[in-house]
């Protein structure tokens, strides 16, 4: 009896914010692999802001997600059989750009890569040792350059990227501040992540707050978030600051965000740098490299927040999307 | 009988646009230099945008112009007496930092360089061999480093900044596209300046024009004016464009102009880069010998439009603000 194949398609595009009606759940039978293909289970599936701008068929730096197919995303998990001698059933691996959000596959060989289980959790190699730590190391280390005596801002403090940037900003030797919402979220990243300060921005008075975490003003900006929270940031930098955009989420879903205070681009002679991690894969073995280092000796910690079955991928989507993660959003299938 | 020196004061900080009545003319008696020092003759003033931000008593890149003071300003002309062996009466001067709006000094020998007027005009050491064409040339090459097959967007494009980083950049084999205020500019930036195209902001369909000049987008921004202009330019930026942020004068009056199109940072993963020319002295001798090589050899023109008259500087000024000049503002003394 063929496996059925479990599939979440993209059937609708959003008009703004997504909602669970552009996803459709799918079953269809798996076929066998072919010459040179493994047919694989995909144990753990990332969830990622950067899908929302794939729903919308606008002009980004990525073709649009098509409409009725699989959603794109990063998957990590098993071979149950292979045609290709680097593979044998019971390998575990990660897929080099994401087998997307279904329970099963069937691809060439090379679209896979053979992971070790043991010396780091599976899910790992979709976060940390992914895209999101990729992300999170490039834009620390290669855009800002984080140096002793410096402030550090990191807003989505404590998600998948900049819960990583923050950590490897401090191991850098900055004062790093973090900007999240709650005070759950803001606690953790005092308490258990070792940022200096973070800021609650759901909070009243939170540019207060902001201004007393960073007196002396700020340095360096790891931007995930846009709007207001930029705009504010952005008023605040010291001279020669540097600013990495890495995302705007609050932006995702169409919803205008006029920059007031560009003029501190002038004033400050700030670097802003965007960047997407896609563009520098040469770099991807060297910052996994240095960020398992850290995290198997202990100076790096990593939170994931676990959805449980493919069925609830949408909403576990479209409730990070609205901040409801704490930590790396993942679907264990 | 002593020489009287004449000077404009700045007498009262603007609110929004300044006005006559935030000048005043003072005259007032010339003493005789003491040792070291020299007696000097203003014979040119330059006007330039920046001295706007300078009016505001804001936090910004440099102290506020004082009351009651001397405007600052770049200055060249004569030496009338001197107590310093490397000079003689006779001699013309560039000021290293401006003597100011007034039509004497007493300064420091220290203070002036002596240059060579038979060269190139006296004039051309407060514009294109002074600070406006070290930021036209730092700008360009060692910011925006322009090559062919890009198209480079030139803001203010034919006041005394943007028509050298227009030149330039044609030099170095991009397709240059200038934005100015008029017809009569942008015939200039293409007929004489050698522009690929020039688009009036003022006229109707403007922006429609800048796509018909730059069909393939646009790789290299040199900002001059900010606000919708900016963001227009900002909407149609290629992938890894750069942008260097010399000015944004349409926000120097305090006039809000917030920036609508920012995520084009993140889709385009632009680069950003605000710069203000005194930071980099040093590249200030190549920046010169640079631009006097191509202005002598007839491959760089430059165009001064003169007040004439201590008097009539700030009426100068405060039309240069609106774009009034054509070419680089000076005032002959």
């Amino acid at each position: 009896m063929a496996l059925i194949n479990r599939q979440i398609h993209l059937v609708r595009r959003p008009r703004g914010e997504p909602t669970a009606d552009c996803f459709a759940l799918v079953e269809q039978p798996l076929g066998a692999p072919g010459p040179g293909q493994v047919l694989v289970r995909n144990e753990v599936l990332s969830l990622d802001p950067y899908m929302r701008g794939r729903m919308d068929d606008a002009k980004s730096y990525a073709q649009p997600q098509p409409l009725d197919a699989v959603m794109i995303g990063a998957t990590a998990g098993e071979v149950l059989e292979s045609n290709d001698p680097a593979f044998r059933p019971g390998d575990k691996f990660a897929a080099k750009f994401g087998l997307g959000w279904q329970t099963h596959a069937i691809v060439d060989a090379r679209a896979i890569v053979k992971v070790d289980a043991a010396r780091v959790p599976l899910s790992y190699y979709v976060g940390l040792l992914g895209m999101p730590g990729a992300t999170a190391w490039y834009g620390t280390m290669k855009i800002l350059e984080p140096a002793a005596g410096q402030t550090v801002a990191v807003t989505a403090a404590t998600g998948a990227v900049g819960s990583i940037v923050g950590q490897l900003a401090k191991a850098h030797g900055a004062r790093v501040v973090g900007i999240a919402g709650g005070a759950a979220k803001c606690d953790y990243a005092v308490r258990e992540l070792g940022f200096d300060a973070c800021v609650d921005y759901k909070a009243a008075g939170w540019k207060d707050a902001l201004g007393a975490a960073a007196p002396g003003g700020i340095d360096r900006v790891f931007e995930n978030v846009g709007g207001e929270i930029f705009d504010t940031l952005l008023a605040r930098m010291n001279p020669f600051g540097r600013i990495a955009v890495c995302g705007l989420i609050s932006g995702y879903n169409g919803t205008p965000m006029p920059i007031q205070n560009f003029r501190s681009v002038l004033v400050n002679k700030l670097r802003i740098q965007g960047f997407i991690i896609s563009d520098h894969l040469e770099l991807w073995p060297q910052a996994h490299r240095e960020l398992a280092d850290l995290v198997l000796a202990g100076r790096l910690k990593y939170r994931e927040s676990a959805a449980e079955g493919l069925e609830n991928a949408p909403a576990a989507f479209l409730a990070m999307l609205k901040g409801g993660n704490f930590g790396k959003q993942i679907v264990r299938l």
